[in-house]
């Protein structure tokens, strides 16, 4: 009983709350409406309690070439029309950003977070930085 | 091989930014120092970007009668010297909180949220109400 009753609360949510177990496989599209693939993970700035970056897998056939291409949460923006996240950048912009197989990037690596930045970085956010 | 990039990648991290794959088991410490327990899974306003409950596995033995009790994120801290967040509540303030298994709570449920906003309404919360 008790297992199902926190399952339940775990998979719970509502049109905005949603488990950090639940973020997995929200659909992303690009600013010119073509797909962008979905969330694999989140990652969070634990001390400020906000997401830093939503990770696409992106790409491939059948999930065989399926890159992750880390995305800054201020590229994005919920659309609840869609359940997902509507990017302010393209299919070319993210093609050209770093991913996971590129130069094995890693979060422990403040170049290569910066690259990221850079990469993404859209006129509001170079105004913020 | 791209499988194991893609797996370092998720379990990257820096004393900042942690994959929502890994918040699972971070300590919670209550005001008075006393465990917490640990996070079992954090709700996340995917509209705003933002951790709105951190969601704590609390209380039991070995696992029996642990239950889950959701805290509000402005409620905890996070104090780099734990690796972990402490709480600006006490044990007996979550103990008395709504959780998994009363009233079987559902995030669903406005009135099940409120009750939690309410209880674990602190002055600087309730500044911001």
């Amino acid at each position: 009983m008790k297992r199902i009753v926190e399952r339940d609360l775990q998979v719970d949510e509502t049109p905005v709350l949603v488990s950090s177990d639940n973020m997995q496989g929200v659909a992303v599209q690009g600013a010119d409406g073509r797909s962008l693939g979905h969330v694999d993970h989140v990652m969070i700035d634990k001390r400020a309690g906000r997401l830093a970056y939503v990770v696409l897998a992106y790409g491939g056939v059948l999930g065989i070439g399926e890159r992750l291409y880390p995305l800054p949460f201020e590229a994005l923006a919920y659309d609840r029309a869609i359940d997902g996240y509507r990017a302010v950048v393209t299919r070319d912009d993210v093609e050209g950003a770093p991913h996971s197989l590129a130069d094995e990037g890693r979060w422990s690596d403040p170049d290569w977070r910066r690259k990221i930045d850079l990469h993404f970085a859209l006129p509001p956010l170079r105004a913020d930085a």
